[in-house]
């Protein structure tokens, strides 16, 4: 089951930190570049990150519990790309590591049902991330197509970007926020759990205060992006945890996968690894001082 | 330009009806099933599924201006799948088709222009949906990556389904409903267009007060979804278009690619292009009757 599986990983590693695989040109190391764009074609700069993500996931995966890949990445090199999104999950697997596709998908019905069999039911995928703007009939699919818990789902609540404010914010004829209204709908699907339902929820990093409300309506687990880069702290972000240091993932992507840019180039897989260690201790202490 | 070369297609054509690929092993007609379904493969189910859309192009393309194809249908069978998604896009290019990726993406700034550039810079897709949830900043890279109007854009307001109203129907505190927001928001993107904006939306044919406000708020071409299967009619539907029947395109997927079912499988192209030619006529003379 999704969220035992997620939890022992959690234990075991000590951590709830979740490296995000999102490669660009601009992120790949010069030797890299070297080696693979004779041409500049699809398939090179796949085969590149191909062996970029081997080599960080070699690196972390014995500190990390999770792996998050944004397929945005690799769908934006075509076929070659997506070929390179499905072996990085599938190789994340192999190495032990628990796997969320960030899809972001959300569709009517049919079309949600299509979505949630691919990624979910024909894949040996973990998790994906599902946008909510369609209500709970476009909801529902994803959620049937998690078995009762065998995979997991995280559904946007609030997100981390500046205009997130412009829908999620905005307040209805009852006093409540759009995203407490979505909130709620994730509630609705979590079912009744006495640890953590295998519905889970993605809040932006970068809010405190939504962080503390969420926390204690929602029953699934947060995924919390936006750690380093995207201007998410620790003593923010540590809300989005319960009392007993639980409940939440703390992705980081390019804090993680660029960090060579600061300490040089030689080995990236162990400046990845570096920036991991420096994550968790940060998370990991804003943890144990605990939520006041 | 696209809505140039949109209009003019529905010109040459005579109306603005959208043949939509959304393919099933539920849909494809039995001796299809016999030729392709060996041993279940996702490889032979995507070489079915390309034989069936071809089919079904080379019978509407005379016909219809604009086909849709949505990837969910697609990706369901991993990258064989995906393969004949981008080879129908292409296809139908060919056949001098206008073609919208039916993707309904959304993010945050970088992966959204991840997202961007991979559907329309770095493709011959003239047009992709988009979902709104994430606010301006989500939407601005898409808007930038179709170049002022070289590619079109279709950002959901308001679906079809009925658990649409969950969210985009509730009122906000000013008085107005969510999917008016996301209106003004695409409008805030359309700029000032004599004619029709390139920057357009998604409006459900299921509801014909809200295709009635919303055609006076937006000024760029309005996609309906959901005629026939989805309960779409044409004297709903019309009011997507203004006082010269044009700025909607109307789309019918099942309905037209399932017709055969009801008048046997033997030519399943055919089929459709009838009726492709009932859903014209139909469209055509509500368009015709006007706007009442």
């Amino acid at each position: 089951m999704f969220v035992q599986k997620l939890l022992q990983e959690i234990k075991s590693k000590g951590n709830s930190c979740v490296v995000g695989l999102d490669p660009t040109l601009e992120m790949m190391p010069d030797k890299l570049k070297r080696k693979y764009l004779l041409k500049g074609s699809m398939e090179e700069i796949a085969q590149m990150f191909w062996e970029f993500n081997k080599t960080i996931i070699d690196y972390t995966s014995e500190l990390t519990p999770c792996i998050k890949v944004q397929i945005a990445f690799y769908e934006r090199y075509g076929l070659p790309g997506l070929e390179v999104f499905y072996k990085t999950l599938d190789y994340g697997k192999k190495k032990g590591l628990m796997t969320i596709a960030d899809v972001k998908r959300g569709d009517i019905g049919s079309t949600a049902k299509a979505y949630a069999q691919g990624f979910l039911t024909n894949s040996s995928i973990d998790s994906i991330t599902v946008n909510p703007y369609f209500g709970s009939d476009g909801l529902l699919p994803f959620v049937e197509e998690t078995k009762g818990g065998e995979k997991g789902l995280f559904i946007l609540v609030k997100t981390s970007n500046p205009s997130s404010k412009e829908l999620q914010d905005l307040k209805t004829e009852d006093g409540q926020f759009i995203y407490e209204k979505v909130a709620d709908l994730v509630s609705s699907f979590a079912g009744d759990y006495t640890e953590f339902s295998h519905i889970g929820s993605v809040v932006g990093g970068t809010h405190r205060e939504h962080l503390k409300r969420l926390r204690e309506k929602l029953k699934g687990f947060i995924l919390v992006p936006g750690y380093g880069a995207q201007g998410g702290k620790g003593e923010d972000i540590k809300y989005a945890f319960n009392s007993q240091g639980y409940g939440a993932l703390v992705c980081s992507s390019r804090g993680i996968t660029e960090h060579y840019k600061k300490i040089g180039e030689e080995n990236y897989g162990l400046a990845a690894k570096i920036s991991l260690e420096m994550m968790i201790e940060d998370i990991n202490r804003e943890i144990e001082k605990g939520v006041k």
